[in-house]
């Protein structure tokens, strides 16, 4: 089987590897378990200008990406049938540990497009059928961050990257719950005590309180979160 | 006025700037638009292994940041009523446009705070009192990249920061709207023209076109985008 695959289409290349570079994910980098490739969008400009933008139609302030610069890009990384293209735009569906696992299990290549100025050209858009990924409800200067972020989220999931396969199925959402808070040496911290249950031995009324914990902290913070989990569980 | 400021609390301070030192935001940090410092947590271990982290009370997988050594890195950075201490954590608010203009505005210092592992003794950030924010319902390795990304979002609406003012009142979200598509040269690409009514010159006809866009695209991608938007408009 081939490794999990990220192509990254870029005005800015040098940011690559950048943060994924460090630590368990730039090991696993390393160890081949996944592979990082970007890819310079400037170098498919035609002019000695090495031109990729040009004015908005119909006015407007910013610059757009020109359908033919990015096409041309596209077409020296991936193929419609073969990739998986992934356009880092606000207007996308929300990234979330959902999608996270889902792009984790994807056998096909991806290709992340990353947008600068005001965007690119909605017809390449559409000519490649691209699926609009958005990172959240605000607004970069561009998609390397965004596609950064989603590649971290996916790849943290694959086998071998996070030593403890166990701390994966305990974390933030797998249950449709925030996390329970932890506490660690020293045991009296300014005066402050853990909480004597964690220090009972008990297992099974360490996992009540913890869960209880998880709900409390869930209804308070994401009553929007509390929500669907009430749902699920009836 | 002292420039925007942010301080990043992390086990891994070599990877800032990163991506933050590229392109527009890189540019404004040179010409101290804005501040950044990294500082390292490991430089506040006390023993000869530079220990940060130790296993979680009640059992459980993975280890958790020490109260301790988390309490003298933030005493050393930043005072509890100067500094806006941010807590990178999906149990935080979730960060949106809002929120960003928020931040851009802020006059106090920033320090983010990078968890690592399990997560940070919960003594420590209820001491600080800090402020949890999410980047999304999504895991990360650490809060790095997080912190990364809402300083990007936060920046680039500093003055100055951004050449032209005007492309960010039009953008996504300051709306309450997704943005309209763009177009560009050439014209005519792969048998594809741009819509008629952006090459009209009829300004007035063309800002309809792009609003009724905008609120098509908001009413198929986001529903809960448009509900938000037609609550507004009533």
């Amino acid at each position: 089987m081939m490794p999990w695959k990220a192509t990254v289409l870029t005005l800015f290349p040098e940011m690559f590897p950048g943060p994924l570079g460090h630590t368990l994910l730039g090991k696993a980098l390393e160890k081949g378990i996944w592979e990082l490739e970007a890819v310079d969008i400037r170098d498919f400009a035609q002019d000695k200008h090495q031109t990729v933008d040009d004015t908005c139609f119909g006015g407007g302030p910013g610059m757009v990406m020109r359908p033919d610069i990015v096409d041309a890009a596209l077409s020296s990384v991936a193929q419609k049938s073969r990739d998986r293209v992934i356009y880092l735009s606000p207007r996308g569906r929300v990234f979330d540990q959902n999608l996270a696992h889902e792009f984790a299990h994807e056998t096909k290549p991806f290709v992340f497009l990353c947008g600068r100025y005001e965007g690119i050209d909605q017809r390449v858009l559409d000519a490649w059928n691209v699926e609009e990924v958005s990172l959240g409800d605000f607004i970069l200067t561009g998609g390397e961050l965004a596609a950064m972020v989603m590649i971290e989220a996916s790849v943290r999931l694959l086998p071998g990257v996070v030593g403890d396969q166990e701390s994966l199925e305990e974390e933030s959402f797998s249950s449709g719950l925030l996390e329970y808070p932890h506490y660690t040496r020293p045991r009296m911290w300014e005066g402050q005590d853990v909480p004597e249950i964690l220090l009972s031995g008990h297992h099974e009324n360490i996992r009540k309180w913890r869960l209880a914990e998880s709900q409390r902290i869930t209804q308070q913070k994401r009553p929007d979160l509390w929500k669907k989990y009430e749902e699920r569980a009836i």
